[in-house]
């Protein structure tokens, strides 16, 4: 692999996968106003970046306050001075001896659970340094995926036996919103925040019947928390990850523009098919990932940037075809050798399949910076 | 990241790629009984798995003769002993440098070329230590993806740019037979192997009657090489890259049965969704990766082992919907915690997904191979 850092952005080797520096900074700066000025702690996801640098930058220098996807996240990020992690992750018996690791190795490791069987596994694994567990219960609103559904008399059941056990502090709720992604544009995006805040206020309320106070309610998701309604000052925690990069997806839900995307994939013209009208670029499905090609064809998801014309058809595994959207390529303007750069349709998908990114400022790389993997 | 070996497959970290070492060998050895009795020099193809360990174990200990996708690779076999490598990917300029690293450094070290541009590429940079570059021409017979079409007379005007350049010379022709992959059954297979060869062989003839001699002609492609035409014993060599682990795509093609199959990625379910009648698994597409599901909808391109009436129906990043083809899931059957296997549809994209596999023997686990990634 390449290990020394080249000068220029047209002088990296293909495929990469570039971070704008100075985008990714915007979009962080943008996140923190928009939680100061709505009152709430912002709990930057690491799973799209998944770096050291980035998380500083999400953090505003004070490494603290985070959710993380993997284990692997919550090791790295604990071994290089951040504190305050929550692992974003239902909790199962099999990843306990970690998360006890973790829990005592910081000041304050968060769990998350959405059934008694996860409860259950915290109750048999006391952390055994006398401080507590401290646990989220996910929520799910109306995404359908992980978490206890709102309406259910679990949530109650749940924060009870969690409130009632010394070993375990009920630290609150937990929202992947994820079901914004269904709507379009800033309005559409704010009014489903709001349904969901107005959701999960409910929960809350229906715990403090019960004399369970709920201390957090942490809401996710890009798109809500780029255009956050109003009303989700009563929360108390976002905890986006997809607005480091942004990506093509987030543009046409309309969480961002064009230019506030921050990472690219370079590639090059490596070879020209002019008998079936088609460019061959060095960026196969292990530079970007097929995320989203399920849901987008014959319509290509990704877009190249400055070739409105051009559009990637096709992958394997080192290769992409790409052709015209009308009309002959035209093979005198892209010859073999050809720089093009890629926004990604899904940059927390496209991101995880780089050993590293290539961190840019204008046309100069700043730094490479290396991402973990794996569980 | 889980460090430690554990001892047994249902101790391994979800989500995890599994190896079967048995079936791994047994592949090993079929490919190589099938080249002895053609008379044909096996090159594996390495990007499957991109390990030591399994290049070692396709090359018969021999350590030599193979094919590589990404410089990557090619760094990783020439640090680790292996010698006559072929970087089976058209080459650029951009790529130059580190190829004329990897000509110095090994006993051979090939390259590919499809156009002029390549060869002009090669000529400006000469390999600086007397020894001329080793150049394969890439043809593409039916596949329409890189290489010089077949019936082009470019073929004869790069052979001859080649053979009549100090600096080159000339290794053979290079024909990924990807087309392949549109038959069905062994039949059909050897079939599209025969045509293939036949073009091959009009090809090089057609050399011969310039006065070039093409001393090696390689044929890839796991179908092709999985059940080869007699007539396949014209060529030279085989690079068959994919039947290291073979996967549901191949079985579907009738390269292989499902008993080959030598890879699965091991999975829990995290939390049961009774209102959607969903199982969630903590495999997401990080895990199993996507490739396959844009033509494979809304039928399920996975395979869940001993459980046919399961089906992963959706991914996000680390949580894969586990649903019935028909009825409702029986959630007392599979609690949380639950492990279970699932055989990729393309091993080549999953096994990429993975900084680890978990190589085992019946239940055990024998050692944990960390394959190379990126370029």
């Amino acid at each position: 692999m390449a290990t020394e850092m080249p000068i220029e952005v047209l002088n990296v080797p293909t495929p990469s996968f570039l971070v704008d520096i100075d985008k990714l900074e915007r979009n962080a700066r943008a996140m923190q106003d928009r939680c100061k000025h709505l009152g709430i702690q912002l709990r930057p996801h690491t799973k799209t970046h998944k770096t050291i640098e980035a998380a500083d930058i999400l953090c505003g220098g004070q490494k603290r306050c985070i959710a993380v996807s993997t284990l692997a996240e919550a090791d790295l990020y604990s071994d290089n001075g951040f504190d305050d992690i929550l692992f974003a992750f239902v909790i199962t018996e099999n990843k306990i001896v970690r998360c006890r690791q973790l829990h005592n190795k910081i000041g304050a490791f968060h769990v998350m659970l959405d059934s008694k069987v996860g409860y259950e596994a915290l109750e048999k694994s006391p952390t055994g340094n006398g401080k507590p567990w401290s646990v989220y219960i996910e929520i799910d609103v109306k995404y359908h995926r992980t978490g206890v559904s709102w309406q259910s008399d679990d949530i109650v059941n749940l924060a009870s036996l969690i409130s009632g056990n010394n070993g375990m502090t009920f630290r609150g709720l937990y929202c992947h919103n994820g079901d914004t992604y269904n709507y379009i544009g800033s309005e559409a995006i704010k009014e489903a925040g709001r349904e969901s805040t107005e959701i999960l206020m409910k929960v809350k309320q229906r715990l403090l019947q019960h004399s369970i106070n709920c201390g957090v309610v942490c809401m996710g998701s890009t798109p809500s928390c780029s255009h956050p309604d109003e009303s989700m000052s009563l929360l108390e925690e976002f905890s986006p990850g997809n607005y480091v990069f942004y990506d093509v997806m987030q543009k046409n839900i309309g969480s961002c523009s064009m230019d506030d995307i921050a990472g690219r994939v370079a590639t090059r013209v490596i070879s020209q098919n002019v008998d079936h009208n088609i460019l061959i670029i060095d960026c196969g499905f292990l530079a970007i990932s097929k995320d989203g090609m399920e849901n987008n064809l014959p319509k290509s998801p990704w877009i190249i940037q400055d070739n409105p014309n051009l559009r990637l058809v096709g992958m394997s595994q080192e290769l992409g075809k790409v052709t015209t959207v009308e009309g002959k390529v035209d093979f005198a303007k892209y010859p073999i050798g050809t720089m093009l750069f890629i926004y990604p349709y899904h940059s927390c998908a496209t991101a995880a399949m780089h050993p590293v990114y290539y961190v840019h400022s204008g046309d100069k790389i700043m730094a490479m910076w290396r991402p973990i993997r794996g569980w």
